[in-house]
């Protein structure tokens, strides 16, 4: 029997209620299309954890239907999961002339790159992805080679923005895609998803060109060297940045892993120019006079172990920052790292450098976000005139605030979708609705191990970081119970031992007391002995301390 | 033989380089001055930690010349220490009717009430403390009765002009004391100590009364209940929520320990003028409609434990936040607390809530600082012409940028001192030059622990936090070292232990086989044991996983 309906699913497996992680996922009876597969960085929380990707658990239960993944783009946030998710779910991946040097990169480093169909597209390209089409427009981003998605599914156009601000003035001299946008606009679409990151800042963000005129103006000024931090991926800021060196006839040496792979695979890919003999390396830059150095640097974001903090604290292996240097950060704080960036400000002021930071500098800006700000997004809007709308990228409260600006364009109320990651828009018949949830989820990786990690393990690493840890160590005669050895008390991360004697002591007593206790009332089961020391000596602990050590009671029988 | 000169040093024991833990001395050959003695909350590195306060060890050493402890106004960062240092150090406390209020429910809660000399002061109180005398000048700050200090030495005037800004129309119609001011700058100003909070702000910093006028803007179109949420101690903004509620006809309930606190103690003192029958028990509130209701909270900065944030989350004993609500944030985040507050404003956001937060509502702003931006800066080196200036409270770019306005009002800039805690400036015949460095330090406080945390908790804390623990325990025999029981292996915070048994069967083995290796080769002393076993292990664990929990062998002997 020849099926009557079609329906169409959109939902998110991460990037709704949150910044990072970013996957979407449009299914059709027949076929799964995926945009983007990125990472996220921990939450505070979540102690130890180097990173986050989505649960795939539901890619993976209807993996013969899944068409392939397309990435907007080359940010973490898009392509950081992507190796991860290949090694189980072995897919063709779409993506532009950049963003797959920088897929390819990281492919080779999970050794997964010659089992991986990599398909390169530009803004012109249409691929079929089984009954669904995608075609795509360029937009501007604070990393060239940013594209928005049109897939064509059986129950209309479904739009997906991509990361987007609106640059009149690129760098690069390629404006978005204004004609294509309002195209796909007239034709019609059923639904839009709108990158959502900025939906709280008014006006527009500026131009990315201005960002060339502030470090430019900063170099005309600096008598001595100048060190440059910014977004290891913001390509056209890294030209920017070479561009102004060479005209004021200074050479580049560039600091910190990041950094140095990014330019090369940009070099490569012809998306930065840079002339022979601009860039030197790090040893020779004590050859040549300060006002003949620039470095370029990683760290913009005062992450502990990154260059241009090591240089701060004068840790660097090669480059030390010198008094008389004009530091330029060309960023702004990501939330969480506001403490971070402080720090190295103010360490760099300490040495004797002159710092230039933010979106405020006393030559403008020295950094403008990738993301439109309000007038974009309703600009977006304008273009593509969806039926339906679901905000996307973004925290609650700048989807909620993307869902305001949608209804002040026109779109009804109750064809705007706020989701959670796993939540479905249900299309058919040309109508929307809520569908049924799907599995989604936070895989944690911590060193190699891939969701080995979950919520007791975080739970115990939150305790042990708060009050350490006592394990206290007994052997007992297998023949009559009575204490052999011990009880041996070791403590870390509790006190200092050296001032705590009497408090440690006292422990011991307790415990020894409660063994013999627990012997003299037949107590001899060894889960009951244990927990009879973890309450007595965890009670005694906190009336001494008000702290709540983990105790780890050892039994040994012999 | 009479002394020929007199000499004076500043220096401070906390709150230079920092935000928190002020403590500002002022020392002649005779007398010590102190000027007041707060705490700081820990930095993300200090697990565990629930407070900082200063190293007093200087004081305790020259005890015999401490005079009294001068303290400025009622906030943390200048009262919180001060329990602990009179433990060590009783002196006489000088502080103003609202300040002494605050002070006295920490020490009775210490129960150093009785035996604490406290003595009220005013703006025209004049004290003397040994061979210098202080007098006091209304200034205009988050939290009422705050004072700048003016302490008369051998050498000369020396300001301190605590936490301030000039709010030209205060809630309380209490302007500072500009007069004052300009008479204690005519009469001369060796060393002003001044505020830097603000110093890299531009302009002016906005009057209280503008957020009350917000708060009535946010009343009058406010359809159901009302919860606002600010700062404990910002009595007078908590008085214009009283007056909005008045206004409109709401009533009060209040919650959270330290609203009520400073609720009760400014009302008794006079601060605040609530009439009979405005606040009402939080359990009658559901019995009145939601248009007559205002409650008032703590958690203004997302802290996990506060009350706003339990109601967020639902997790509050007696308030729940409902659909309809408007919820007041009147506050912006302290460095560091940006993600708590995302956090709790997407949670009410999706319970239906409307929230106004931060600078920017829609009703103008419903937070100011209380500290003073560059004009006022400005103003106060204007008014005081010191002939040296060292600025104070703040972290080091914000002091230097200090030192860079007093320079543009003239101060030269071989007599601006920028300070670490412990830097002393030294007086003596007009003339300033540094002088020698005194002990300084953190005192960390971990529930009734002072100062038992140092850095080898706390590295242990880091390591335990970030990849757990594995204890590793065996007992050999006395007679000839051979395994009587174990290795046995307990893993707490390094991994799940069900998804990871074969990884710990195989550190088992390798346990087993590193002591079979060391007692064949007679390697026997325990601590060569222990290494060999954290080195093996930890190499293995470290191949198989990236990560490096900490080990802990355990041998018994039998």
């Amino acid at each position: 029997m020849a099926k009557v309906t079609n329906r169409v699913l959109i939902f998110a497996l991460g990037g709704v209620g949150e910044i990072g992680k970013n996957m979407y996922v449009i299914e059709s009876d027949d076929d799964i299309v995926v945009i983007d597969a990125g990472l996220k960085f921990p939450e505070e929380e979540m102690l130890g954890i180097d990173m986050v990707i989505p649960d795939i658990t539901y890619l993976l239960e209807h993996r013969d239907r899944v068409r392939g993944i397309i990435i907007t783009h080359g940010h973490e946030d898009h392509i950081g999961g992507l190796s991860y998710v290949l090694k189980h779910l072995n897919v063709p991946v779409y993506a532009t002339k950049l963003t797959l040097g920088l897929i390819d990169a990281k492919l080779k480093e999970a050794g997964i790159l010659g089992d991986t169909k990599r398909i390169l597209i530009n803004s012109e390209s249409e691929i079929t992805l089984g009954s669904m089409k995608a075609t795509f427009f360029r937009t501007n981003h604070s990393i060239p080679d940013t594209v928005g998605v049109c897939v064509e599914t059986p129950e209309g156009y479904v739009v997906h923005t991509g990361d987007f601000k609106f640059d009149q003035t690129p760098v690069n001299g390629q404006a978005a895609d204004l004609a294509k946008m309002a195209l796909i606009g007239e034709r019609g679409v059923l639904c839009l998803l709108s990158d959502s990151t900025n939906a709280e800042r008014p006006g527009f963000t500026g131009s990315e060109r201005s960002v060339g005129e502030a470090i430019k103006d900063v170099f005309n000024r600096a008598p001595g060297r100048i060190i440059v931090s910014t977004f290891a991926s913001n390509v056209h800021r890294i030209q920017q940045v070479f561009d102004a060196a060479m005209l004021f006839n200074r050479k580049v040496a560039v600091v910190g892993r990041s950094m140095v792979n990014v330019i090369n695979i940009s070099k490569d890919l012809g998306y930065l120019h840079v002339p022979e003999g601009v860039i030197v390396d790090t040893d020779e830059i004590n050859k040549l006079a300060a006002d003949r150095v620039v470095i370029l640097s990683t760290g913009s974001q005062g992450e502990p172990m990154s260059a241009l903090t090591r240089m701060a604290r004068s840790a660097h292996r090669k480059v030390d920052i010198l008094p008389g240097d004009t530091v330029i950060i060309a960023a702004t704080p990501i939330p969480g790292n506001e403490k971070y960036i402080s720090r190295t400000i103010d360490q760099l002021y300490r040495i004797g450098a002159d710092v230039i930071y933010g979106g405020h500098g006393p030559s403008g800006p020295v950094h403008v976000s990738g993301h439109g700000s309000q007038e974009e997004l309703r600009l977006m809007l304008n273009l593509m005139r969806p039926k339906y709308f679901i905000p996307v990228h973004g925290e609650y409260r700048m989807l909620r605030m993307h869902g305001v600006l949608a209804e002040q364009v026109g779109v009804p109320e109750e064809n705007i979708f706020l989701l959670d990651n796993g939540d479905t828009v249900e299309f058919a018949g040309g109508k929307a609705r809520y569908g049924p949830k799907v599995h989604s989820g936070n895989v944690l990786i911590d060193g190699l191990g891939v969701g080995d990690v979950g919520n007791i393990v975080l739970r115990d690493r939150k305790l042990l970081s708060q009050d350490g840890i006592l394990v206290v160590v007994v052997t007992l005669s297998k023949q009559n119970g009575t204490i052999l050895s011990g009880p041996d008390i070791i403590s870390r991360g509790f006190v200092y031992v050296r001032e705590s004697e009497e408090l440690l002591d006292e422990a011991n007593r307790i415990v020894t007391q409660t063994l013999v206790k627990c012997m003299e009332e037949n107590v001899n089961e060894w889960s009951s002995l244990k927990n009879n020391v973890k309450d007595t000596l965890g009670r005694y602990l906190y009336e001494q301390t008000r702290r709540r050590p983990m105790i780890l009671p050892i039994i040994m029988e012999v």
